[in-house]
């Protein structure tokens, strides 16, 4: 193939968005084109509007061209990617898969930026394109590419048992699918979240336990939490948690939030209860690889919204999401697929 | 042996040390009556005075009589305790072995308020009395009790790697232990202080790299650091911190202060990062003996500064440590051992 154009919609510093097209030269090396047929709308996304780039980073499609060094992936694959687009590969981090932390990454936010998935296409390098497996179809697999690893990678990285008790703070994006992962490995599940207004939800997701936190001191839980997943934007009040958290709890913050915010507990009580509070970005390419099948295996599968793949589709979505009725995450769709 | 009394040394709400004697009556079922040789002189001592207890939570002496119901302790034995000192032995926590978080635990504050180890004599309970090895000196052995295991647990519990690099904030009584076992595990070691005094010392007990912080506005090291010790009880400037952390480190705050206190630091580098923030006390019993024969093996020994197990010896050690010129750890010791 030689060099190209596609269509791709980007935010501007006036917050529209603008319909244009971005141009390439011939693949080299281990590039891959990808035809979007769907893109996932995350939270981060709202993060970034204002700035002159192509959003999007939950991309799904079909690869169409391949540059002359790609050996896993070819022309007709299902492929998708995510938050982390590009790494050196020889670093220290790299080496051991961690690609997120590798120094000189790139990523949502300092890639090109003409390139994201609320678009038609999209050029990436091999070692961060996924293939998909064949059970998972592609508009709920877009979910997964973000939201769907950031609340795997904790279920399934730091040494979870499957008698262990997870807890899912947020009924949302992230929170509805850590809430199916974590009954899949077999964990007793405990959703909590404001009000009862998602409970039924939470519960045919495959939550054992509901609990609404607003207006309560103390909670109370039938068993008490060993790996716990926030997923809302504001942190627990943690004197509010102390008493359905097991001594040496996992925590892990998940979502991304401003950068002056500080993470901030009562020192006394994280020391002498043992807790951990962890931070955690991406996975490794294999875990990553290992969620999509997964969640093909066992038919854990995003509660989407869809929108049409256009300018109008994202401000439709991108208003939803605002307004916090989202119920739990929006897909842009390619016309015709 | 029937009913008996002992000396101990009491703190008192007028902060005055009273020197008194308590009674017991003859052991029954697993109580051991340890003749108290040493005594470590912790800053969790400092945070107890003015209540109306016997100080001390690093006790060393020889066992003089024990309850009928006792398997693993005898008459003669040298044996010592910690800061956890009684637990219901049948909780979740128990019988995972993490006796520290057992919620029935007694332990230095809360236990019997005529018992602590600036004294002559206590009586506990067997499973949490630790028989010393051979090699290793009563007098060093007593720093161990506490400092000693809140160093070596976080090295030895939360997958360190030989070929880690481990980062000390702080040379004092933890600081300088945690160098000597970071060293001994053949692990790359960075000792952190305000500012150069220290620094002899800190390479000679075992430091590979030492760097004074003192108006440092960003830090920088040889290596970077996977896995930090925090033994002072300020938390480090994070932000200075951060440049020599590497991705994914896990952060271990060890000190006890006060109950208000916060942890704290800046959200979004911890999660970028991939930070690990880990609250630990005590270690399972398994982990306790270990650390002992592991001093034992490789002549781990606290530097001490010794004072006499009287009232005035520990007026004098307190002093001392309040003045921050203990240098690292002192010890009581009884008259004629």
């Amino acid at each position: 193939m030689s060099g190209f154009e596609f269509a791709v919609i980007k935010s501007s510093p006036s917050k529209e968005y603008v319909e244009t097209t971005t141009t390439r030269p011939a693949l080299t090396g281990d590039e891959v084109y990808i035809e979007i047929t769907h893109s996932g709308v995350c939270g981060t996304d709202q993060h970034f509007r204002g700035v002159d780039m192509v959003l999007g980073h939950e991309g799904i499609g079909v690869i169409k061209a391949i540059g002359p060094d790609v050996k896993s992936l070819k022309v007709g694959d299902r492929a998708g990617w995510g938050w982390t687009t590009e790494v050196c590969g020889v670093c220290e981090q790299c080496v051991e898969g961690h690609y997120a932390y590798c120094p000189f990454r790139k990523e949502f936010g300092s890639q090109a930026s003409d390139q994201g998935s609320f678009a038609h296409g999209a050029v990436w390098k091999e070692p961060l394109i996924y293939k998909l497996p064949d059970a998972l179809p592609s508009d709920v697999a877009a979910p997964l590419m973000c939201a769907g690893i950031t609340v795997y990678s904790p279920l399934a990285e730091f040494g979870l048992k499957s008698s262990d008790v997870v807890g899912v703070v947020g009924i949302g994006g992230l929170g509805h699918l850590a809430i199916q992962f974590a009954n899949k490995m077999g964990c007793e599940v405990v959703a909590l979240s404001q009000t009862d207004s998602k409970k039924e939800e939470a519960m045919k997701l495959g939550a054992h336990h509901f609990i609404a936190t607003k207006g309560v001191a103390e909670l109370s839980s039938p068993k008490k939490i060993n790996h716990l997943l926030v997923t809302t934007s504001q942190m627990p009040d943690w004197a509010q948690y102390a008493s359905i958290l097991h001594p040496r709890v996992q925590i892990f913050p998940l979502t991304v939030t401003d950068f002056e915010a500080n993470l901030s507990c009562n020192y006394m009580r994280f020391l002498l209860n043992g807790w951990k509070i962890i931070g955690n970005v991406g996975a490794p390419k294999i875990v990553f690889a290992q969620m999509l099948e997964f969640a093909a295996l066992h038919g854990i599968r995003p509660v989407i919204e869809k929108f049409p793949l256009s300018k109008q589709g994202v401000i439709d979505a991108m208003q939803k999401l605002d307004d916090g009725k989202m119920r739990y995450r929006g897909v842009l769709y390619a016309e015709g697929v």
